[in-house]
């Protein structure tokens, strides 16, 4: 059995949508950051990094989004989530999850975890005032070179799809306007068409 | 035919060592930072994020460590890089991948990188003061819940080895000291028998 640790709002929501795409049965559990659960003695021995998503399989647990992502996808029967007969293909997937995981994600994280790299309040504020530059200008990559259409990687869909539809979930908040990025619009509300898109999101927000 | 493009000190290394260690044909080529050639034109056509690493190949270009040392792995004969055949003991090691590359790398660019994320040389002071607890931090939670040993993923080696020995060769000029952390530094100086290592070493810095 799967049981995927999650909050609302957070990056967990590209394995919540990745999972409901695969048709592998697993459970939800929720993680209230409102009460700092994610730092309590009994989630840090799931995830002792203190984040969501946590991934609990059989053989132990698996953490950070990019490699629960790819682990779903290479274990859903007949491979629909992933170019997986094709190292250069599936490293081009890989590099996208990558990029929205150590630059995207982490720019978006300025803006409401600064205390993460300094302890000064003025200094934070200094970070969260950047954050829509920041964030514009790696949506501008994403959407100049990076978005081949109709889906991430072109003609199939795969796991960077709900990936990219739960950062770009965050540019409004972050104060940006997604209108800027017309192709990462579209993405969008196609990914909103799909059910597995709708179970997740209400399964997430529940 | 693959060229890799790296500079000195930076995470580039991680994936010339892993080349190395592939026996795959590969040209490196320097990047050179003290001119900002990262940022060129030139270079922008390789890679327009304007970073290392980048590996050209005959289909186009990777970048993004894990996804350019996962492609090595799979691309190696014999797959001696990566558990390719065992979807969790590879999400694992994607798992720690990942975590080096939006964690801990990202820790240590507060320290030289600061003007990413805020225009304020007060507070870029202030991230710089908070990268030796931050990368102490990390450090700690791979000493005592993620290196398994002899290697990061146990008895065999894997492209997570090059990456820890990479990042961790940063701690020193980050401020911290690494024998704090004994298996990791048992683990660098496992590391640096290895010819492949020692050939990788000498190609980066020349
Ligand atoms: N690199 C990790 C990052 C995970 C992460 O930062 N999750 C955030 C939510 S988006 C979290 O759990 N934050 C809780 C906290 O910082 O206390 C991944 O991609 O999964
Ligand atoms: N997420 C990327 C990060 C690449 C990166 O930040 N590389 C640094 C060197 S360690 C760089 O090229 N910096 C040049 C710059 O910021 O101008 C990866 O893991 O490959």
């Amino acid at each position: 059995m799967l049981t995927l640790h999650i909050a609302p709002k957070t990056c967990a929501l590209a394995s919540l949508i990745a999972l409901e795409e695969s048709g592998l049965q697993f459970e939800v559990r929720g993680v209230d950051f409102a009460s700092s659960e994610q730092r309590s003695p009994a989630y840090l021995a799931i995830n002792p990094k203190g984040r969501v998503p946590a991934l609990v399989t059989d053989r132990g647990v698996l953490t950070e989004t990019p490699a629960i992502l790819a682990y779903v996808a290479q274990i859903t029967p007949g491979g629909r989530l992933a170019p997986l007969d094709d190292a250069f293909a599936f490293a081009r997937m890989q590099a996208f999850n990558s990029y929205l995981c150590s630059t995207v994600h982490v720019a978006h994280a300025h803006s409401r975890r600064g205390a993460r790299w300094s302890d000064d309040p003025a200094a934070i504020e200094t970070m969260k005032a950047k954050v829509p530059q920041n964030m514009a200008e790696c949506f501008r990559l994403i959407e100049e070179a990076m978005l081949a259409g109709p889906w991430v990687m072109g003609a199939a869909y795969s796991v960077a799809d709900p990936y990219l539809f739960t950062v770009g979930g965050w540019l409004k908040g972050d104060g940006v306007d997604p209108a800027l990025f017309p192709k990462v619009a579209e993405h969008r509300a196609r990914m909103l068409e799909r059910p597995a898109v709708k179970r997740a999101l209400e399964r997430a927000e529940a």
